[in-house]
Parts: C-alpha cells; structure tokens; sequence
C-alpha cells in the first residue's frame, strides 16, 4: 500500500521574461517610417530601444510579458499560480513584482543588481488594434537555471514555458532543467511558441523537444503552428503535431480557436467583441482561459470558451493584463 | 514711436509637480481600512509609500502631476508649452520627460542625480470614479528657482502654477521669483488653488497673492473656493474673489462651472458623460480647455465649453492625460 501523493500547491508555475510593457498609440506610416515589422515581437539593443522611445508618442507603462500574462488571467480565474522570472533591482523591476504579486501570484526570484535594467517592450498600437512590439530583453535574458526552484515545480499540475525565452542562453538552460525536474515529478510542461520568428530561431530545439514527448500541452496560434511543422494547410499541421503532443491548442484569430486533446477534438468561435483597441496579450489570455479549464479537469469545449472569453477581454482595453472580473465574465464565479 | 512688441513663444508655460501616477481600482472598503481620505490628496513619506504600494492593486503608471496634464491638454488642442519640474535621474524621471516631450510640451529641466526618486502619486480608484491620491513628492519637491528661465516666462502668454506645489519650500521660492519674473514681463499669471488641504496649510499666502493683484487667472472647484475665501455660499465667494482677480474659473462638479472675467459672467452645464471611470485629472483639463480659450482671446462661454469638453474626456478614462483628439472632439480642428 502506497501514500496518495500529496496535493499540489500550484496549478500553474510558469517562467518567462519579466517585462514592463510601455505602449502607445501609432499610425501605420508611423510603424513603417520606423521599419517596425507590424504584428510582431522584435528583439532591439538598448540604442534601438531608446530611439523607439523617442519616437513614441505619450504612453503608459503596464506589466506584462507572456508568461507572465498568462499567470495574471489564471490566477484572477481564482487558479494558485507562481512566476520565475528576472527583473532587475530598479523603479520598474518594482512595478513589475508589485504587480504580479498583487494578482495573487507567488514570486520570488531575487531581484538582479545593477545593469542591465528591468525589460521593457515598446509596443506600438495601430487604430486596427495591432500590436507591434519591440522588446529589450535587459535582465531578463540572465535568469540563471539557480533561480529555479525544483520542488515548486514538483508541486504545481503545470509547468508553463513561453518561447520567447527561448532566445537568450542562461533562461534557455534554466528551462531545460525545468522540463527535466517537471517530467520527473509528474508536472505537465506546457510550451507557447509565442512569435513565428522565434520559431524561425529555436524551430529546431522545439521540434525536438517535442518529438521527445517532452511537451504535454502545446499553445501556437496558426501561423506559428505553420512555422513549426513546414505544413501551409492547417488540418495538415494541426495532425501533424498532434500525433506528437497530448493536448494542441491552436487560436486562429477571427476565426476562433480548435484544440486536441487525447484524440478529441473542439472548436470554438471568436466571442463577438465591440471595438478591439490592443491585441497586446490576446494569446495569454486565451492560454489562460484553458489552462484554467484544463487544471480542472472541464471538457475541452469548455476549455476553449474559457480562453476565447479572456481574450476577448484583454483585446477590449489597452494593456495585457485583464482589467475586467474573469470570474464574472466568464460565469465560474 | 516704440517697437512693437516680440510675439510670445509659448501660450502657456507652468511650473508643477513632475509625478508618475500609480493608479489602479479600489473598493471603498479598501479605501477606508487603509485610512485614506476619499478623494482627497496626501502628502506621504517613502515609508508610507511603501506600505500603501504593498496594498494596492495591480496597476498601471501613467505621467500625472497637475500642471503637467493641463499643459499636455493644452498641447493637446494646439497650444505651445513649455513645462518646469523637478525629476530625478531614473526610469519614472525618464517616464514622465518622454511623455511630457512626446506632447509636444518644451521640457529643460535637468534631472536631479541621487535620492529621492522621482515623484510618485498612487492613486485609488474606487467605483464611484473617484481618486484618492497618495503623493510622495520625491525629487519634485527639490525644483530649485535656478531652474527658472525667465526668459521663457517673458516669452510666455501665461504662468500657470498648481497649488500642490506650494509645500515644499524650494519650488515655493521659485514659484514667487517666477511670479515676479512673469509680472514684470506682462505675462499673466494663472495659478490653481489644488486642493483644499492645500488651502488649510497656505490659505494665508494665497490669500496675501491675491490681494497683492498678482494673480490674473485663479482655478478653483467650489469647495477650494469656500475655504479661500471662508464663505460656505457660493456666490458670496465668488463675489469676494472676484473683487481681486481678473478672471475666476470654479468648478462645481456634475452642476457644470462658472467664470467671471473683467466683470463678466458666463456659466457651462457638465457635460454628459456615459460613465465616469476615473476622475484625476478632470480639473487640471476643465483649466487646458479654459486656458486654450483664454490665449486664443475666445469668449468666456467658449472658454467654459471647450475646459467641460476637456474634463468629460479625461474621466472617462483611466489616467489624467487626454487619450482622445481634443482638437476634434472640441471642434476647434
């Protein structure tokens, strides 16, 4: 006779990049005049940063990074959550703890002395709600594999990772070792591949994880899940993938969100939003929708309405963290 | 035969408080368990900071600082400004000069090395839309008069200073070299009267300002008006104000506002608005539309009209800097 094993703390523990977003409304010719690639995540140095922020127009500054966002929607869903991640020991390196801390979310990464500062993304808001987005990595890019803490890993139900860390060296080891200690504890690892050019980079190291059953629950939306598989039609990549990953999560903007898991399939619509003003988190939030679903054990349909509900919250207002009461919106409240 | 004077290179330039608001949604509950005055602005000291930090929210940062936001109004609807304050050397000082840069708004003043932090405001937002500030003056409070150009105040239409930055005793003496520099300039000066705490602390130098005639514009709501003047009725007020200075601009909340210039009267309705969602920043804008009017030589209705437009603007959305074109929604396009 063996003990039950214990109850896990987290629902969700996930690592990526600790960023202050620092956002603003542009016009198309603006993002061209600055040779921005409209809809995407660019990687600048810290020159380029600071002439994009010269050139940006009066913003606001709100926390977010992938990850990150991802947690903020699953722990307003009333999920237990914890971050690792690094920010730097500055005025944003604060407002960024503050944040997630105040949304209920365990985090303890110690914060990293002197330079780089705390990442920062510009993002550049269209009138169509488009977000472009320009990220200096700064501390971020030194979260080093020690920062990690195995048995919080051990005692969460996931493991999140986003792909965008997947850039930088210490953060890319950092999460090897996490995907190692969570296959042995028994923790699901689930991946966002986040950007197709982050794919363009690492598409490689991910295909590989993959085909090593090291990911249980994979997040891409259309274009991504095209990147990793080589395959233009969707049905063709999406059976491509799943003939490798237990559960694929694949949002296709207006066209809603399908999703596999354990050889079932389900569909949902884009819910009908008034006004998108920022896409900026759209993808997080959805991810959080369903991991929520998913650590409860509710059907997938449901999995699904859940994401598509989020994300269209976080797409209704500047900003990537959600604003509204998820519970309510959602009705699990 | 004299030469006729140079024309003026800025409408407005205003002396202020450089602050980055720290705003996010509040019960009242909240608002009362942590022993804040409801609407209300307070002084506090870093530890108190601190602690009120650690209860809030997850927020959003967004440049405040009253005069600040009159100025990026005014910027806003086509005037030319040029601001004075105090920021440290660090990510909110860089925040609040790029936002305040990006509005088109001249901005000299060198960032202070060291401690304190740039200023910081934390602002409670309860349901109602009402804000209850927290102010941390940090490096704001250390505006030295050798700060001031006065060769700009002469190249100035207008002076405006906020009350709030009476408090502190260096940005005082600047305030009242500037007034100096500004009246034997023929630069008119405005001055707002902040807050009624401010009154209780300094309600005898404004009162002295005032019968000295060296305040042209004076910016009050009717509650700052009762305790300038002592008189709990409304026009009893108005009349003793009015007997000292040129032009008085009071704003009575949902009742509208009243004007009185050179012994004319004129009166605006509120405008209506779909739902109050944040209040800062709604008398700094009533005073960028007024202001607007007022250089432009516009009459007093309009001036009233265009500062309604403005404040409904402002309340309807997080944050006390315009986000919409005020040139279009006022119609002066």
């Amino acid at each position: 006779m063996t003990a039950s094993p214990a109850p896990r703390r987290f629902d969700v523990i996930a690592i990526g990049n600790a960023i202050v977003d620092i956002m603003a409304p542009a016009t198309d010719d603006q993002v061209a005049a600055l040779g921005l690639a409209k809809g995407g995540m660019t990687l600048v140095d810290s020159d380029r940063a600071a002439t994009l922020y010269d050139a940006m127009g009066p913003a606001r500054e709100i926390s977010g990074g992938s990850a990150a966002n991802t947690l903020a929607g699953l722990a307003a869903l009333g999920a237990d959550c914890a971050f690792i991640g690094q920010v730097a020991d500055d005025q944003f390196g604060r407002v960024f703890a503050h944040d997630i801390r105040a949304g209920q979310i365990a985090f303890d990464t110690a914060a990293r002395a002197g330079q780089p500062q705390t990442a920062q993304c510009l993002i550049f808001v269209t009138p169509d709600g488009q977000r472009t987005m320009n990220t200096f990595l700064g501390a971020s890019q030194f979260l080093p594999a020690a920062a990690l803490d195995e048995t919080m890993i051990a005692a969460s139900r996931v493991l999140y990772l986003e792909g965008y860390l997947w850039d930088p060296e210490e953060p890319r080891a950092a999460m090897r070792k996490a995907i190692a200690a969570a296959r042995a504890a028994g923790t699901q690892v689930a991946f966002t591949l986040s950007d197709a050019f982050v794919i363009s980079r690492h598409g490689d190291d991910f295909r590989a994880l993959i085909a090593n059953g090291e990911i249980d629950i994979l997040f891409a939306n259309e274009h991504e899940l095209a990147a990793l598989t080589g395959e233009d039609d969707f049905h063709t990549g999406m059976a491509k993938i799943c003939a490798q990953v237990p559960t694929v999560v694949v949002t296709r903007g207006s066209e809603g969100a399908h999703a596999r898991r354990d050889g079932a399939d389900a569909h949902v619509p884009a819910e009908p939003i008034k006004r998108v003003v920022d896409t900026t988190g759209a993808g997080d939030l959805f991810a959080a929708g369903f991991l929520y679903g998913h650590v409860r054990g509710l059907a997938l349909e449901e999995c699904l309405r859940l994401g598509a509900v989020c994300a269209a919250e976080v797409i209704s207002h500047y900003g990537a963290r959600p604003e509204a009461d998820l519970k309510a919106l959602t009705g699990i409240a």
